[in-house]
């Protein structure tokens, strides 16, 4: 019990840095199978016409899905995404940007996820895309990041 | 044909603003149904163990496809993403990412697109996504896209 | 209200020949965007494990929520699949299989739908796979099809 | 060498029974990561308007991908579809379709492949949809395909 408490603290910290730190990403809850973020609506996450970028909530369906999956993976493991698909229903240009995702299947080596993204506008909540995405549990000893390597590349620059 | 060029001019520009400012991406080469893009890979866009974000793959992908479909589109059309579907070949943990996609299937109002993505360190080009890609071509006034909008949300912050 | 039920009646007629008749698909029930067939499994609809084919779960999908886009289209519409992604969650291996489809966004041009595959045996039903598919409706005028075209294949043979 | 060729042989048999016998597949070339097939287009494979169905054409890039990648899969293992993605470009309505499969990233468990249907008539050959697929390399003693079940459902009807 406190131990998976604690391990969805991590994975909430976790799932800020790097890019989804850049664009804004929160958090807002999270059980076993099951993640929710959020993004503030700017300008500078907008596409040529003001709407929030495709491939910004390409970025939160990625990211939620994944997130719930790491949430049924054992500790020692990581989630790479093996693909998705994602179909645009409405434009989006709410104040809010709320990804709800759940895995569909869970899975040792594969999971199989949904997630719904809304724009909200007050207490406006619509749905406007949805994607299916399909995530592997790998070993993390078989995920060599290059962490450092881009470090030394930004030192350099 | 100097009419051709002004447009890929226009759109060349028009590429980069908002979200894709805020990423770094830069247009490299364009010709009717194609597009070419180019980042520069640093920590800010990359993910939890240090490889570039899957998210900001697709944000390539959606991107860059949809400015190969502009290339084709009337002046006064704009266009929309309708879906996509992209597959991560291998993590990409290079130096720039370049992204070329084409229209596979031009049309007055869907277009389909392909999409590649390449991780780039010095000489070696390696294969790491692949994307096929729904656009829509509409009539640029009924696309009302908020930018007003946004201008006067960030104000107000 | 007379006149949708006749609508309703046609396409569950329409819905099988050809192909699906080939298959043995059966409407099972239908409202406005929704549509539910079942085909009873066999030996000759299996891939080389013994499971129902991919591609026949495929089909279902395709036909069960092209006939869900059916039902909101105007009558002098035609609907063709614009494209799809499917997730085989678990092997098919039940008697019946049911295929449950419905409109997620229902349009003038593009309708973007869902559909559900369950495996049936007695009492107990299995969610097997998951679609979402792009549907176009089209002016009958501008879809003619080659049916003299193949029958006359057909008497040559 | 020989092994090799004694396997494709295999494949090729393999490859045409159940569901791909009753839609009449002809596997008409392979080599490893690759594999060509083709049907003979008839009104019993066609949709309500007289071409193709749409599911005829995603069995045909399931099973042609699948089989391309059971080239490069040990002898031991069977491929299970995880997912795919299909885009129909044009109405297919030639007098023969054929789909050309191939390994875009080989893997010990997981093979990302492309597939492209043409539509034949005569010596005119017409791109007319395009895949992107997911397959499962699986040992053979975890795929406990229900063979004989199949068998005796039948024999009670």
């Amino acid at each position: 019990m406190r131990a998976d408490k604690r391990r969805l603290e991590f994975l909430k910290q976790d799932a800020v840095q790097g890019f989804t730190e850049l664009i804004g990403l929160k958090p807002v809850s999270m059980k076993p199978g099951r993640f929710v973020t959020r993004i503030k609506m700017s300008r500078r996450l907008a596409q040529q016409d003001g709407f929030a970028h495709a491939g910004l909530l390409a970025t939160m369906v990625d990211h939620t899905a994944g997130y719930a999956a790491f949430t049924l993976a054992p500790e020692d493991h990581r989630i790479l995404t093996v693909e998705y698909k994602i179909n645009y229903l409405k434009p989006v240009s709410g104040e809010f940007i709320e990804c709800r995702a759940n895995v569909l299947k869970p899975g040792r080596q594969i999971m199989v996820c949904e997630a719904e993204i809304f724009s909200i506008t007050g207490r406006k909540k619509l749905l406007c895309a949805k994607a299916i995405l399909t995530m592997a549990s790998v070993p993390g000893d078989r995920v060599k990041g290059p962490k450092m390597h881009l470090r030394s590349l930004e030192t350099r620059v």
